[in-house]
């Protein structure tokens, strides 16, 4: 069969990687599940679908974003099929699991979550319409407990600090500080306002009051608004700074304690991580109470990496009520941003940490033994793929990086085995020979 | 913001699992990506769709189960967008890749993938619209060395004797035996004889022999073809068993040929592991020479659970062709029918070996500093989420589990720890005590 000749071209926004850079990916995946499981986080994966009407209407402009799926054979439509569209996120999918599976979870109910996900918006670096999340989320029936709002970054803050990203900071804020201080200050469209100052770090400040006083806002309470979003301490101090301002409200002050809460637990367990940021408003509607954004030190303009909040609603059937918190790192575009601006790869494009070489092929169940041999110790290897002369077998593992290639009966009295970077060529005994353990799996290098 | 009053029911097809059955999956996933690896397959991934043109007239009846997506936003169509589907399998992605990065790989490329795909088909127990598959392939340029074709199964079953799947047989075929034959007997419609000779299984040997005879063949034609399919040994025999049916053809000697060496080497690294069946067919067009299907012992009504084969022509770029050979684990598939048939899951829903017990909410960072030391050396815990009577938290962690419970200050000069099977409490230093390796990670269990 010969296939249609078909152009095989990339497609915008749905990256692919190299198997290098692919292994580099996996190291993050790999060190993100294992400080999300020494957390105690239960893994758990939902469908890529759901019901196109669920999906809508809970994640700003999500309604844009939607790809929905239809049956190619189906088309005219049977209508039998409710609308499906893929997941925008891991939370709403989350939050439907924990409704649908409500009597056989044990709550509050930990879980992680790494899976692609799909937005139909428009590709631009670092901006893919397929890529994947990790996510962290506690839920509770009725009542959440306030320190899994700190919890939450300081689980995030150990995975980065196990990851070469080098420096960064969380940046956290309540929705609750803006509500209150724009109602105490009398501006009653709290949403509008805060998706006005949400583009602070887009458009700057002139522009943000230019369309604060245009939605209505006196010259005065535009100029309060920009007070408030310029406050970022790493400390307890915007509580002053904010008190400074001049202005009180009930739900300010709840925003207040919940904010301090949060930020006194980072300065105790993770000094320097975590910064109060009372510009940080988050696009997703969903959010209730804390918000969370994490910026590369050096790579702002990255954006977020790592985003979240509290959600009191997400998950509700009406009687019962789930209020949840989590977070979520945005592995693709993190991993691609790091392989692009800052070089990043692993230092070989398999697994394998040996090449048996083949003398011939009536002798390669003899290298094929070897490789078994290996194998049981948990040294990934590979036989050569031909009796080729051992130069071309040396380039084979060069060219892929492989640090060691053994030659079945090079020895006097056995095999040997070549560390081909140095040169280096020594007896080994496949049942007893000790891979270094630097060189056991693909190291993160900068290319 | 409430959400709407969507009904949250599952979506026929669209399997989901509960924690502890997702640990369960999540140790078939790491076995099996560790024997890939160990084998030197390097990981890849690649994008869920695919263009739709790509994906037609790949895979036998594929157009008929293609999900193709759309912008929501887009309704009407801009056309500015190529046609995009979701992929049903991971093999014709991995051949585009190939042919899209060819010169970025090193040749002979091993691989693996593991990846959800899609298909529209009609759901029924053990399949589903939404599945992981596991793959491994190798692909060459030009030429591809046959004992990659004996390499793909026994890497298999090498990672099927790691998981408690019970008993199992990988049955090959080579697709030049029926096509040699058949074209020795005089029946010129390889393809369709094929087609109809797969139903065997399912209809039986009379209703296939009724259907070939409608074809055109005649009565013995028909008996000589069910002969064939009838072959069936662990050993070489299946080659003078072949010859006394008195057909010969040079495809039908080379694809012998073929086979004999796959099942010699089975014989020789892996006996009672691979048996020459000569009724395999394999629904898929794109195979060209040896085909693997893969039953469980006592549950051969599941079908196949890991199937696939050798493609000469799948990736071509009309004037290089990349022919390969790799194997693929319905793993979504598996997993589900060992948890309903078979009662399989995890010993707890959580990743967690121990609860660590909060006093009063005062001392929680106590508590938090006992789950630091032992996370430090790599032991899973959770700190309890309220400081409930310890009746109350014990039950917490029996609810998921948990094996032990840590009671910060309840020994006469510091902590200790609770068995909460065996009820045993000792004394215990979170800097040095040892959770029992065997309590490390959930285990699988039978309900």
């Amino acid at each position: 069969m010969t296939p249609p000749a078909t152009k095989v071209t990339p497609i915008s926004g749905f990256p692919e990687l190299l198997p290098a850079e692919r292994l580099l990916e996996l190291h993050f995946l790999d060190v993100v599940r294992e400080v999300f499981e020494l957390h105690g986080f239960a893994p758990l994966e939902t469908r890529a679908v759901e019901p196109v009407e669920r999906l809508l209407g809970k994640g700003g402009d999500a309604d844009k974003e939607i790809y929905a799926i239809s049956r190619l054979a189906d088309e005219g439509g049977s209508g039998r099929d409710a609308e499906l569209g893929l997941h925008f996120d891991l939370t709403v999918p989350f939050a439907r699991y924990v409704l649908e599976n409500a009597g056989r979870l044990a709550f509050p109910f930990r879980r992680y979550q790494v899976q692609k996900v799909w937005r139909g918006e428009r590709p631009q670096e670092g901006r893919f319409r397929e890529f994947t999340q990790a996510d962290i989320d506690v839920v509770d029936v009725g009542e959440l407990a306030p320190h899994f709002e700190a919890e939450m970054p300081l689980v995030i803050a150990e995975a980065f600090r196990r990851l070469p990203v080098g420096e960064f900071r969380i940046q956290v804020n309540n929705r609750q500080v803006p509500e209150g201080f724009y109602l105490g200050i009398g501006l009653e469209d709290v949403a509008g306002t805060l998706r006005i100052v949400d583009k602070l770090a887009k458009i700057g400040p002139e522009e943000v009051a230019a369309l604060l006083v245009e939605a209505g806002a006196s010259d005065e309470q535009a100029r309060l608004c920009l007070a408030l979003a310029a406050i970022r301490t790493e400390d307890l101090g915007f509580v002053s700074q904010v008190r400074a301002l001049g202005v009180s409200h009930p739900t300010l002050d709840a925003g207040l304690e919940a904010l301090s809460a949060v930020i006194a637990a980072g300065l105790e367990q993770a000094p320097g991580t975590l910064v109060a940021d009372l510009s940080v408003a988050r696009g997703l509607d969903y959010y209730t109470g804390t918000v969370y954004e994490t910026q590369l030190l050096g790579s702002e303009v990255w954006g977020s990496v790592c985003s979240g909040g509290r959600y009191d609603s997400l998950a509700s059937d009406g009687r019962t009520t789930y209020p949840g918190v989590g977070i979520s790192i945005g592995l693709t575009r993190l991993v691609h941003l790091l392989v692009a601006k800052r070089g990043l790869t692993a230092s070989r494009s398999t697994p394998a940490a040996v090449l048996v070489a083949v003398v011939d092929e009536e002798s390669r169940g003899r290298s094929r033994a070897v490789a078994t041999a290996l194998r049981a110790r948990g040294i990934p290897c590979e036989v050569a793929p031909s009796a080729a002369k051992f130069g071309r077998q040396i380039r084979y593992a060069d060219r892929r990086g492989i640090p060691f290639v053994w030659f079945p009966g090079a020895g006097e009295s056995g095999d040997q085995v070549k560390d081909i970077r140095s040169g280096e060529q020594v007896d080994a005994d496949a049942a007893t020979w000790t891979c270094p353990e630097v060189d056991l799996r693909p190291a993160v290098v900068t290319r």
